[in-house]
């Protein structure tokens, strides 16, 4: 089960980017499960990675590969996180790169490696190995859904979002998919997202706009407050569209770039959160009056995250105690209760420490009753906002995730 | 369903305490709700309460009390948090023992108010007063297990707790009682908790007692991270047994009778966690080789509250990379993954990050599949050691919580 429309829209192919996809029988047989991206020569390319300790092998790897020379291919495996696998994972991982290189003539450098999965097993390499040829032969610049849909694991269906746009520099594609729906807590970035782009735009500068959509998308989901060993957001430019690449932060070219790239990102991010495992609603949550952004993300990621008030979710109850409580112990310094009010949709539901003098309780059964909800928070004593994005906790998430390995 | 024997043993009597309890109707009619305390003239008070900003009305007036003199009677009602009820909240506290006041002809700030049950309704008021003779007229000194059970919520089986032992002051007793299942993540102190003893010791004293008992007892537990608004641990003292009040925090009398009350609280919070909803396991999660004990703890929660680790553990599932993952993204500055040990009881899981070498899928699964288990993390760089209690999630937790108000 997701939340809201599944439909995508149309994906723009991105100039000098191919995708292909291969049943490599990884997973599962007969299941897309290994996905290639070929990337012209003189695509710059920006990536954030998961602050997780335990950071699985291909994320190291590709770390280090990015640090030494500018990609040209990247290699995703699902069903397999090789995350929790010491030195054979890394060897793994080196060796996947390898092959890759020798397929594509390229280096072992210019290849990334990124897997998604069960954390502590091996990798079937030689499944991997034996597919890497028919994703090499299936390459193709309108293959992003199927891509999409290659990279997923417990997901439901395919996260894609795409947009164009016209600037000084021209008329600029970006294209993004993403994976995840369980172990979402990002921290810098989430399970998985290539996001493609055909402008000119300088290493630096492409690095700092996928920091800021990066930080106002993927980092602020939950959906049961487990960081993943794997996250990777990656970013592609071609360079095509633009007469140089952009270099001033301070442009317009700039500035939009980053907005729309942001826009982009959110439609990932919230796609992850619809797709939850065992979501049954689409949450916003979003907490304002704050001193600054952290006390407004505590507060923020406490009611996101609290068991209570997701099975209240759930369950379509407006037990606002719950999100009372959550707000009471989220950690705010000195918290003056009377001062916090509380929203679901436009429903004031406690104010100066209790209910609200106009609640009303079938109003409030009503807004419970939605698919989407937003519940706003004001802590009454500065101006930072913050909002966070997820679900609830349904009997499904427990079922999913105690049959994970089954 | 919980886990372990629900044997209590035998609850020693605490000279100097009388319990009373009545079905005043004020959760379900028929079933006890309503459970008086009195303490002889000359007992010694200490207590604890929620670090929740949104603390219940009964805390604040309970806080109040204390502070103004020595108490004699508490009234506990279940079914009702009287929290988020605001000034009506307060009133009705302060109603509550002014009404007990006159019935024993005390003041009312000789009374202490405390309330579990549900968040943000008002308090039955004329129910709870109409039942106030009754619970008084049922005083006696033999009523520890009918009030553990008069003041249960969702627990499922009451929970208490006694010892007796031989010091320098005589014959000593310590008899608790305590509720809790849901919204357990106590911040000081967990759910409601009566603890008597008959030792003459100082108030001073005794409070020091308490503080270091619930430190190692109900601060280590956990079920879902949720702290609540109403959390308070009572313990009062007699003073029927020593010549004088222990008054020396060296003494031998002292250190013993700290070692016993941790012990009585420490199977207390354990019942808890063993009837935590839904709860299907008891686990224990042990860090050791820490820094300092705040990285030890935050490395225990972070394993303990993880939804994926939880659901892992109902499904019988050594999925250990959960674990791993949980480690991994606890904040531990600066954590050397390599020299990170993790084991299922005796079984060594994870080395040098990755799958152990003597790792057996098999002796896993029959580890995982016990009613008890055990989790211990080596952080491999200091001497600090901390242990966290908690419980699975199941479909159980999600069906109670989703349930909790129809």
């Amino acid at each position: 089960m997701a939340v809201g429309s599944s439909d995508i829209g149309a994906l723009h192919p991105i100039a000098g980017i191919r995708l292909g996809v291969a049943a490599a029988g990884i997973r599962k047989s007969g299941r897309d499960d290994l996905t290639l991206i070929e990337l012209a020569p003189g695509t710059t390319t920006a990536a954030v990675f998961t602050r997780n300790r335990f950071r699985a092998a291909p994320v190291q790897v590709a770390e280090r590969h990015l640090a030494l020379t500018t990609p040209r291919y990247c290699v995703i495996n699902t069903g397999n996180a090789n995350a929790g696998t010491g030195e054979r994972g890394l060897a793994d991982a080196i060796a996947t790169c390898e092959a890759m290189a020798a397929i594509a003539d390229v280096s072992a450098a210019e290849v990334l490696p990124y897997s998604t999965g069960v954390i502590g097993e091996f990798l079937a390499m030689q499944r991997l190995l034996d597919g890497l040829p028919a994703a090499y032969a299936a390459l193709a610049d309108d293959a992003w859904l199927r891509s999409a849909g290659a990279i997923m694991t417990t997901d439901t269906r395919p996260k894609a979002s795409s947009t164009r746009f016209s600037c000084g520099a021209g008329d600029v594609c970006i294209t993004g998919i993403a994976k995840g729906a369980g172990m979402i807590r990002p921290d810098m970035a989430t399970m998985l997202a290539y996001i493609g782009t055909d402008i000119a735009i300088e290493g630096a500068l492409l690095q700092q706009a996928l920091s800021v959509a990066v930080d106002a998308s993927f980092n602020r989901i939950t959906i049961d407050g487990d960081t993943s060993t794997n996250d990777a957001v990656t970013l592609f430019a071609t360079g095509r569209v633009g007469d140089a690449p952009i270099s001033d932060p301070a442009s317009a070219e700039f500035v939009q770039f980053c907005a729309e790239l942001t826009e982009v990102c959110q439609l990932l991010a919230q796609a992850v959160v619809r797709d939850g495992e065992g979501a049954t609603k689409f949450v916003t949550v979003r907490v304002e009056g704050g001193n600054d952004p952290g006390e407004c993300l505590q507060t923020a990621y406490a009611i996101a995250e609290s068991p209570l008030v997701k099975t209240a979710l759930f369950a379509s109850d407006p037990n606002w105690g719950r999100i009372l409580a959550a707000v009471g112990r989220a950690g705010v310094p000195d918290l003056a209760v009377d001062n916090v009010r509380i929203w679901l949709g436009d429903l004031l539901l406690a104010e100066n420490a209790g209910r609200a003098a106009g609640y009303s309780e079938s109003a409030a059964q009503r807004l419970m009753s939605a698919d989407e909800i937003v519940i706003t928070v004001n802590l009454g004593r500065g101006e930072s906002v913050e909002t966070v994005w997820t679900t609830d906790l349904s009997y499904d998430y427990v079922r999913i995730n105690a049959e994970y390995r089954t």
